[in-house]
């Protein structure tokens, strides 16, 4: 295991700098980790910061030309020179943002670095999701003990007594290699008295009381796009730290489908792959480390929940078998491996599970969504529950019988295949409403806006329809249902030489870049064919399980779209079948969700991999009644909801 | 894992080499291994060899001054050179022995190459020991299966449709790491017909039907002195290979307790002295393949079997509890580790098995030397079981209750501490008879005698006891019980200016190497506190079973002492009680018995494991009566057994 670069850290109060002798050597302090770096005079922060393991941005290498190294100085300081007022906004500079390569440190200094957040490109990635009241039993025990010293009598081992104080109920104990390496001289050093670090019936590791030794454990959402790393502390199931950074893998495709494209076509396409997706992960444990206070060789258990090509990418597997009828997996059971063999970096005997999935398109990520909409724990309420991102996966049921599907609702949901979509971040617009004969949106930070995202899409749409400059059969037009709303068919934007109309979401002069973005008639046809695979999939997880949209008694919402976009705009589009609103539950980030709990009780970690025993793999592809659902759903209903 | 260099290697009938075009390139074929190595004209066979894996040995690098790579070539060829009639006795050259260096290969020639079982150097070692018939059921089974292939309905897993095929019992199924890495491509190369190699609940391999993976196991007998290393056919339950080596240890030592000495004073003494043997063992492994015509990487299991320092050595374990009370190991538990954790050089996913211990005197080899009796198989036979080697380790019982000790034998008992002892190698007296007058011994090798080794020291301490040259008492001198044999007491020399006498059991005419070897009255004390410990332990353990010698039914006698000595002999100078020389069995190397038993039969590593949790182990430092029974036993018995 890589250590970082020795770094003077110090737990101490902002901005009480420890008392410095010689005036030449000077603190920075980098918040949020609150390094404390001792810096000779007259350096640059930029300088200071390349000793250490903060990953910088950067471009030009500290020439100040790129601009990118930029960092907030909390410590007031002389003006910027002229290349930060030639790179930085005003409103940058207003909020103490320099240049790093830019400022040398004259004097103690405290700084902000968060390179993952860049201020500038705001990514709305979900990083809280609901918990249940759960009975604390994580997958690592710790527990306390007082070994007896070696006596002549017995003549017994040190691993004998060991053994022999965690009871009966160890008897068939077990203890890695490495434990037992240093055991004899761990025992002595501890006198003996320390906590036994257990996973299931192995021994880990021997710790002094107190040790940060194996008090978290560390959860992953590998997602397609944003890769979620959370550290939990296990003695009190609370979350301490969240991790979040775009997954390196989207330069080799956006989606799946075009990474195993990639993968098959390259040669060492997987080790490549796996190699981006451990490299960013070992990255996001090192930060979450830092923040816990603790070094990554601390964390001995991790979870990680994807989807199945995700899931597959991570422990290395080829994930071919995904792209192509009969689309089977290498996998799908829930898996413990140690950590060291699938290349992450946590203590040498740590353990990673990755969650249990049903099949090629019901990956763990569904599947921890279900554990943690809690509909499997109980069998009267009939839950009814949509991931929406670049795929949609959804389950229908209770623990008496549960069904999933995949639908391939396509990418227009976050974005993609729209004219002007985006995924959802800084510049996007993420919710429409008609006020006044006009449209009123939010942008996702708060600037004008660059494009659509999803929720913003399926916004537009119900909003258009509402005031009937879109039909049920997808058509923009005048329609002219509302005449009170003057403005918005005024935005209609007939094609030349055509009856084909666009509509005009932002004139140039409203829009971020000068542009003009339109919403085209070709990307309602994309929404159509999003929309209808969604409701055609719900409609038919309701035929098969015989029920109507009035036993439903809850729905719960997940992922990208699921968690953003309004439920009626949804429901008025026909994405969503008509139900009182108030069933409608956002879960937030459900796979790290449902991670998080798989790791702070075993019994979740049991009932995750019951789920997907339990669980139906309802292939849509093969039903009979699919195609005819999926045409029927590809209208807009005729129906208002404000 | 280090593959060894490419070299053209055939199974074809001896002394008929493949044919060959053009005369410039010839055949070198290399017994025992059976090695075919394409030569040019005139290479010497020293050059040839070079490029393999064997390990000629030499101290010239091939200038043939040396005279240390011999070989013996089979194939007729001219006469030896100067060199060699130099450097070569005139019996080697009889058998064909040549120096590699200076043999020009000149057509295609057989020779044999055993550089571990050097002609002149002859270790006496114990490779066999006896089997039982048990049902084979090795710890590693190999199950043909034929998975069905994808299909669109289930969309099942690779992984869950060959569970399913294996059955409800594995149910519970895991899959290391490296075996699911490259399953989809396996099962496919294999189109779905393959053999599953699972180790407990967990599977380690996908093999093609017939291929050499998993179809052999090893097992390690660990000795201080001596290793040896086994193939066994795990289809059969048979014996493909066996190798032994001098533990490269002994330069550090040549017990225990002075090599725990040394890496207690030593910095990375553990380190080095487990490199050594790992590297020794490693090469065992590369020569056992060999034997059986595999790769290492072929091999998924092993079971190590030695003295509890031993296993501690291996395991990388520091045994420093063991020197000193209370003599905790750090572990005595039969455990099992990846052997890549541990250096082994087998399947990167290959187990080892560590034999369970006692104690830190009761070690793996003694419970593998129990279950390797039957002693525990059973509640009605008393067998009493002795392994005397450096140490002496000592076993009463049966199923029903079982003791254990550990008796200072003292090293008098391999040679050490004795003016003229020796172990047990070419030029070693291994046994002695009285006849017509005069002494009557075999040597090691049947060469001139060197010394004495255990055995030979028992039987001519017997021999002086029955002609009355050495009285009960153990005093060396005239004590004429046996007037017609004249020549014995001639050979009493009296020291100068004392009264004390020792025996010239060679003199210079009659000796290797032209010095007198004499027994001295100081290495008849020697004998005396080691047989009057092995007697004494004896005794003790019959106290505390409550019986006499009668009530016991069977003797089993192992280690490198046990199986050699002459039982009369040892029973008439004490050390064993008397009783009915029919009742005494010779184990062999029980050691490794045990071990091959593990290896074959789960329920026999089962068993073993039972046997150390009913052994108790009777510390005799502790035990009031041990000191008295002690000096009881130091005195030679006033008993004829001829």
């Amino acid at each position: 295991m890589k250590k970082p670069p020795k770094i003077k850290k110090k737990k101490r109060p902002l901005r009480t700098p420890p008392a410095t002798g010689a005036k030449k050597s000077l603190w920075l302090n980098v918040l949020p980790d609150d390094l404390w770096i001792r810096v000779k005079y007259g350096v640059t922060i930029y300088e200071a910061l390349r000793k250490t393991t903060l990953d910088l941005d950067t471009e030009c290498n500290g020439l100040g030309t790129c601009g990118k190294c930029k960092i907030k100085v909390i410590t007031p300081i002389g003006p910027p020179d002229r290349q930060e007022q030639r790179l930085l906004s005003s409103e940058e500079l207003d909020q103490g943002i320099r240049l790093a390569c830019r400022t040398p440190i004259r004097k103690d200094l405290v700084v902000f670095s968060d390179t993952q957040r860049d201020p500038t490109e705001l990514f709305q990635i979900l990083k809280h999701g609901q918990t249940q009241d759960i009975a604390l039993d994580p997958l690592l025990d710790r527990i306390p003990v007082l070994v007896p010293p070696p006596d002549l009598q017995t003549a017994a081992s040190d691993f004998h007594r060991l053994r022999s104080v965690l009871g009966a109920s160890r008897d068939n104990l077990k203890i890695t290699h490495g434990c037992l390496s240093t055991l004899y001289a761990d025992l002595r050093a501890t006198e003996f008295r320390g906590e036994a670090l257990l996973h299931r019936e192995c021994m880990l590791a021997w710790s002094p009381v107190g040790s940060p030794n194996g008090r978290y454990g560390v959860i992953f959402d590998i997602g397609t796009t944003t890769l979620v790393g959370k550290l939990i502390d296990l003695d009190q199931g609370v979350e301490k730290g969240v991790i979040s950074r775009l997954n390196a893998q989207t330069r080799f495709g956006s989606n799946i489908i075009s990474r195993i494209q990639y993968l098959r076509d390259t040669k060492n396409g997987l080790r490549r792959l796996r190699r981006l997706l451990l490299n960013d992960l070992n990255a996001i444990l090192r930060r979450l480390a830092r923040a816990g206070g603790i070094e990554p060789h601390h964390i001995f258990v991790a979870v990680a929940a994807g989807n199945t090509t995700m899931q597959h990418l991570l422990l290395g597997l080829d994930p071919s078998g995904i792209a192509e009828a009969p689309f089977a997996p290498v996998i799908t059971e829930g898996v413990t491996f140690p950590t060291q063999k699938v290349g992450l970096e946590l203590h040498p005997d740590a353990m990673l599970y990755v969650m249990p999935a049903k099949s090629g398109y019901i990956g763990g990520d569904l599947i921890s969504f279900i554990l943690a909409s809690g509909a499997a724990d109980q069998e009267t309420e009939l839950v009814l529950g949509l991931d929406l991102g670049t795929n949609g996966e959804i389950f229908l049921g209770n623990g008496r019988r549960l069904l999933t599907c995949s639908a391939a609702a396509g990418p227009a949901l976050e974005g993609a295949r729209i004219q002007h979509g985006m995924i959802a971040k800084s510049g996007a617009i993420e919710s429409v409403r008609g006020l006044e004969g006009e449209l009123r949106y939010n942008v996702i930070g708060n600037i004008k806006p660059k494009g659509l995202c999803g929720s913003g899409l399926v916004d537009l749409a119900a909003v258009l329809l509402h005031h009937g400059v879109l039909d049920a059969e997808g058509v923009l037009g005048h329609h002219g249902r509302d005449t009170e709303f003057e403005l918005l068919p005024a935005r209609l934007a007939p094609r030349p030489r055509s009856e084909v109309m666009d509509f005009v979401v932002a004139t140039p002069e409203e829009s971020f870049d000068g542009r003009t973005i339109k919403l085209l008639q070709n990307d309602i046809r994309e929404l159509q064919l999003a929309k209808g695979a969604v409701a055609a999939a719900v409609q038919l997880l309701m035929d098969e399980m015989g029920v109507t949209v009035d036993r439903i008694d809850r729905v719960c919402m997940a992922g990208a779209l699921g968690n953003y976009v309004n439920p009626l705009s949804a429901m008025r589009i026909g994405m969503l079948p008509f139900l009182d609103p108030a069933k409608i539950v956002s879960m937030g980030n459900a796979a790290a969700t449902g991670a998080t709990l798989a790791l702070i009780s075993k019994a979740q970690w049991q009932r995750a991999n019951a789920i997907a025993d339990l669980a139906d793999h309802v292939e849509l592809s093969l039903h009979p009644g699919f195609y005819e659902a999926f045409i029927a759903a590809m209208d807009f209903p005729d129906r208002n909801v404000w």
